[in-house]
């Protein structure tokens, strides 16, 4: 995604009345862009990353191929306050922090 | 659930034509109810157990309260080959994995 690219989509996700926040994160964990304040931007950019890493974990051990070619497209935590939605890139996590009640 | 409510809810989820597995996981981690056979159950089962406690820990870290009240409703791991369903009662954990084309 082009910087133009990623700030469009964070406007655009972010003008929905049921995202509480925002984040884009990379692969090393780094909060890219935010709508929330640098310390719960970290935090919640460590704790999220580690969970993708160990979801992609025990999806290839899941895989029974070989050659563990299978990916983690698309992740989705339902909580009693939020739910917490990853969509993963090639260089980036995309990761929307919505209302529950929404879906 | 009761013995006849778990066999009722695992035959109606398998009659579903998407649906490739249904496992029913008790708090232990130990493989109470399964479509597949015994070595595939008792490996799915293991590691969405730990995946399970693994993203319970992150939503608890993310938590601002105090007393960490909150918790996981529902668990939903989108992946190139199959779709992870994962709902946790008071006593077990109900998996489906199923074609991810479907939703």
């Amino acid at each position: 995604m082009s910087n133009t690219e990623v700030e469009d989509t964070i406007k655009r996700l972010s003008a929905n009345k049921y995202v509480q926040a925002v984040l884009i994160v990379n692969k090393e964990g780094q909060t890219i862009k935010s709508t929330l304040d640098e310390s719960l931007s970290k935090k919640y950019s460590d704790l999220i990353t580690k969970l993708v890493e160990q979801t992609i974990h025990v999806i290839r051990e899941m895989d029974d191929e070989e050659n563990k070619t299978n990916d983690l497209s698309f992740l989705r935590v339902r909580t009693k306050k939020h739910e917490i939605l990853v969509a993963p890139d090639t260089d980036y996590l995309l990761i929307v922090i919505q209302d529950p009640e929404k879906s």
